[in-house]
Parts: C-alpha cells; sequence; structure tokens
C-alpha cells in the first residue's frame, strides 16, 4: 500500500477503474481493475469496495467507464442501455445512501447534457432519432469523465480538508484513539477521523495510534490498523473492552472517530461502541472529536433518538469469523449496526468547512 | 449439562473424578472422567478444566484419586510418590492460586495425619519404617477423600450463600448484564456472578441476562451463555462494545460480575473490560455487583494501583479463533488479562458471609 496512493482511481487513458480489494486485507493487497458490469456489481455487493464515501466514488467512475464501451446507433440506445447499468450498481447495496447519490449525480449529468442540446427528457423518444456519431460520442464522454472525476477529486479534498481543520487538535507526542474505520479505505485518500492523523504524521509529528478491533465485523483491526501499519504510522491494536484500561493508563490523549450521521441537535451516530468510547472518554476527561463531511448532517432529524438503528444478523458475532459456531446454538443475539452518542459527550465535530 | 448439576465431582464408589472438558463447549458437552496423573495433568493446562475455583477443586479430588491408586511398601513410598503426583499437577499452571491452594491443603491433611499418628514429618526417613497395610491405607483413604469432598462442598456452598446475599437485588422482570464467567462451569455449582442469577431463575423469576462475549478469550459467547441456556434462562449475547447502546435502551436493571481480586479499598480486579462496563453503566445510573468469595479479599494490597496486571499474547487478539490472520501482521497490540475497577464505582461487593 506503501507505493499506492489512492483506494480507487481512473485510469483516464485506457479507462479503466483501479481498486484495492478490501476483502483481501490484511492478509494480502490486491488492486483489482474493472471495466465489466458484473465485475462492479461484485465489487460493491461483495464489499471488495466498501466505506460509504468510496462506494459512492466508484459507482461514479465505474458508470463512465461503462459508457465509454455502450453501443448502438441511436443516442436512445446509449440513453437506454446506460440507465440498465446505472440500476443494476445501484441495487448492488440498496441501503447505501451515498451509491444512490453518485449514480443520481452522474444520471442528472447526463440528463442535463440531452436536455440541453436535444431539448428532450432522457425518457424522450426523440432520442431515438438522434445517431450516436462519434462527437456525440466524445462529447458525452467528455460530460460523464468530467463529472465522475469531480466526484473523485471532491472526495480527496473534502477529507483533507476536514484534516487541516482537525490538525489543531493533535499535539506532538499525542496518543489517539479510533474506533472502526474511518480512514482512507473508507474513502479515496485520506479518510475521515484518520486524515488529521495522516496530516499530522506527513508534517513529522511523533504520534501513537491505538485501534478498537471494532467488533463484529473488525474493521478497526482488518482496515484501520491495517492502512496506518502501511503508512508508517506507530500503531496499537486493541479488542473493545480495553479502552477504559488505556485511558487510565495515560495512553490516550484524544479521541477520533467518524460518523454516519448527524442530528441537527449535533448527537451522532456511528458504528457500534461509538458511544461506549464517548463516555468512558469523558469520565477520563479526554477530548472526544467527530470528523464527518457536512454532507453528513442530516438537519431533518431533531435529535439522535430518531435515527433509526439497524439490527444485524446475529450469525456476525457467533459465527462469521470461526473455524466454529462460538456460542449455543440458539442463543438469542443483540446486535446494531450502529449507537448514537449524545451532543454533550462530544468536544467538537470537524467537518470540511469548519469546527462546529 | 440440563441433567447434569456439576462441572466436576468424584464418583466415590469406583473412586474416579468426572468433569466437563470445556474446551469443546459451546460445540458439544462432553463429560470426561479421569483416574490418570496425565489425563489430570493435560486437563488443566489445556483449560479443559477452567475457573480458578474449579481447577482448585479439581485438584483436590485428583490427588484423592491418585492417592487410592498409589502402590509400595512403606508410608514413606506413599508419601514420596503423592509429592511427586501433587508438585507435576502443580506446575500445569503455575500461576493459578486456587491450584496451589488447593493443593496445599491437601497435603496439609496428609502431613497432619502423618505427624499425629506416627509423631514424625512427612519428610522424616521413619515413614519408611511403617508397612503400608490395608488399615493404613483405609486410614489415609479417608482423611484425604474428606479433605478433597470439603473443599469441593465448600466450593458449592460459598457460591450458594453469594446466591443468597445477592439475591435481593434481582426483581422480577429484571435485564441483567454480565461480562466474562463468572458462572457455574468457573466453579463446582452455581457460580459467583451468576448464583444470584440462578436462584432467582429457581425462585420462578423472569430475568432477561445478556452476556458480553468478553474478547479475546470468549468466555462470555462460548462459556456464560452456554450455561445460561442450558439452564432454560432467557439469554442474549452481545459484543463488548454493545454495551452503552444495550444501557441506553432501558434493558439492564443491574451489572452482575465476578473478580479475581479486592484490594483492601475496595477496587476490584476482574477481568478486561470490567471497568468500561462499570463507568458506562454509571452514566446510566445502573448498579454494578461484584460477586466474590472473601477468599478473594486480599488486605495486603492497598488499592487497585497496586495490583499488577498480566500482559498476555498479542496472537489472542489476531489469530486465535480466525481461519486467518484478523490485522496487519506486524501490529502490536495492547492486551492485559484483567483491569481495575475503582470502588467508587462499584454499587456493592457480595460476599459468602454478607455484602460489603
Amino acid at each position: 500500500m506503501s507505493d499506492i496512493i489512492d483506494t480507487l482511481w481512473l485510469d483516464d487513458k485506457t479507462n479503466v477503474v483501479y481498486f484495492i480489494d478490501q476483502t483481501k486485507l490484511p492478509k494480502e493487497l490486491v488492486v483489482k481493475s474493472t471495466i465489466n458490469l458484473d465485475d462492479m456489481y461484485r465489487a460493491i455487493a461483495n464489499l471488495e469496495v466498501r466505506g460509504a464515501p468510496a462506494i459512492g466514488v466508484f459507482a461514479a467512475l465505474s458508470m463512465y467507464v461503462l459508457s465509454v464501451r455502450i453501443n448502438g446507433a441511436t443516442l436512445g440506445d446509449f440513453v437506454s442501455e446506460y440507465m440498465r447499468c446505472s440500476n443494476h450498481l445501484e441495487s448492488a447495496r440498496p441501503t447505501a445512501v451515498n451509491l444512490s447519490w453518485a449514480l443520481g449525480e452522474m444520471k442528472k449529468e447526463l440528463n442535463r447534457f440531452t436536455m440541453h442540446r436535444f431539448d428532450c427528457g432522457i425518457d424522450g423518444k426523440l432520442l431515438d432519432n438522434i445517431t450516436l456519431d462519434d462527437t456525440l460520442r466524445g462529447n458525452l464522454a467528455y460530460v460523464l469523465k468530467k463529472k465522475a472525476l469531480t466526484i473523485w477529486e471532491n472526495d480527496i479534498n473534502v477529507c483533507k480538508a476536514i484534516g487541516e481543520n482537525g490538525l489543531q487538535f493533535i499535539h506532538d507526542g499525542d496518543g489517539i484513539l479510533t474506533h472502526c474505520n474511518a480512514g482512507r479505505l473508507a474513502t479515496v485518500r485520506y479518510g475521515t477521523a484518520t486524515s488529521p492523523i495522516y496530516l499530522a504524521h506527513e508534517k513529522g509529528m511523533q504520534i501513537k495510534v491505538f485501534c478498537d478491533e471494532t467488533r463484529p465485523l473488525l474493521q478497526g483491526a482488518r482496515l484501520t490498523a491495517y492502512e496506518l501499519m502501511e503508512s508508517g504510522i506507530d500503531t496499537t491494536l486493541q479488542c473493545d473492552n480495553m479502552v477504559a484500561s488505556l485511558m487510565a493508563s495515560g495512553q490516550i490523549n484524544a479521541v477520533f472517530v467518524g460518523c454516519d450521521r448527524v442530528s441537527a441537535n449535533g448527537d451522532v451516530a456511528n458504528k457500534i461502541g461509538t458511544s461506549g468510547v464517548a463516555i468512558i472518554a469523558k469520565h477520563y476527561n479526554i477530548p472526544v472529536y467527530v470528523c464527518a463531511p457536512t454532507s453528513s448532517i442530516d438537519m431533518s432529524i431533531a435529535t439522535g433518538e430518531d435515527i433509526v438503528i439497524e439490527q444485524r444478523n446475529g450469525s456476525e458475532v457467533t459465527k462469521m469469523w470461526y473455524n466454529s459456531e462460538m456460542s449455543h446454538k440458539n442463543v438469542k443475539v443483540y446486535n446494531p449496526a450502529f449507537d448514537v452518542t449524545s451532543h454533550e459527550l462530544i468536544t467538537a465535530i470537524i467537518t470540511e468547512k469548519g469546527v462546529a
């Protein structure tokens, strides 16, 4: 990974998408390339590409790569094949907000282009009368590529800005605790919670990062610890239940976490375990920083209590990683994907636009 | 397990020790029997018998079972073979306090018996002059069996008394959270933290018990959830990082945990993660009860800060249960076996003699 800057990128000479296959981590670093709808669908569905921002960017780049290979006699053929691909990709993870958002942004661009040039809707029959010649192909490729790369670059810029805004909260010699993976592997580059950490490391600060393994899916162990190690950062892994012991030992100066959604009053929904970390941090007077793009702030949700928390399959806890079942075969399992951390426990929310 | 009352017991007609092989749980319930030193050593060393109290009782019963099969012409032969077996068993887990304690109690009994009858030390040459006839064999068997069964019964009685003293803190309909295994599988019967739970269940109270899986060794998932399920108690398993979410949801009325050591000021050393649970419980105003035999109280230790915490191998976190390594191969791991919970976070310590 040391030579690889990004989690996913476009080779714009060959029009191929490259991505790190995250299902192979932490055992080996496998970079895959794709120009094929089935491969792209599988990459998203099988979590080869994961992390909300990364999935969205991957879908945008994928739609551009697919679009330059669409055959057809008319613009109508093009649009219809484009929409078939887009709808199929979207169905790979129906609940991933960033996936439908990015596909929607690309679709809007295509719609705007056809409207502008031909004054008709993309569903209109008129499109069938327009020959798909090389000039039209070139123009379509130009606008879709530009939009896809804008989405890609914007992800990098937002993460970098979060890092710059968060850097003030890191001091030389700090021990930093993080939970789950809000790292570069979840985005294109830098990550959210890891962005201030990477920038501090780039500036030569000596920092030690402690990663919660983050049960049940172990994103901290598999992904965060991996990417920090590959970046040459002093990294320690611990089980989630060791946070209080670590904080009591004086090794932690600050907590940096990402988040999935921020409600209007500043309550934060993030990976299960975050609220426990924040409560323990408060007990030990350790600041908790939540790093999030402003797109995560949902003003339509008044407080954290209004956020519906997904309950996931119990087999993630009892079977998924093990050689054998790890509990009684009939035991009930409590397995929420997220929890809500009260705004009272959060020192600051760090966004690309500033610190709240 | 439903038909099996105890974790280990003596068949005093055949002089055989029976025990549940805990390495086979939760997949299958295997009861093993033994009359053989090598098997006994292996049972302790390989954690087939685990849990501090259970190991001690197992060693006491084992020494009796071995003693009735010792051949020899003189009492000197008997004592020398007895001591060889006892020392070998003790080396199976050198740091297990209860193991050396129970072997010491048995040894004291043998010493007292030889002193009393023959007025000489067990190391004295005089023992070689005393023929090991059937009468002497019978008397040796009588005192060693009586002592071993006293140790066994005392474990049951202490656990039951803890349960009776703790029962007042459980109410019909309560949700109870527990961490690690301070259950019947760690003792002969009842357990410590689970004892009030089993007694409440026997009285027909409707209670729900939530078990932390307890990383890295998963004693909560493998053992506590298993034994509670087999006893017909409404049992739910959760990852350690879900405690705050559970408590926020209002499902937990009390926390019951065991402990390894209590210092003079009431600080408690117990399985890693206990102090985090206690901090989160305090945040939600949920009482925390520590169940411990008075033998765990160590007045020679002033506060929890004086308790030395064992750091264990990082591979327990990154490899032990998994099909493949679960983090970067070179990552540092923080893996303390225990943590210290401040007395300020503990509502009460429940012992066999009363409530502190």
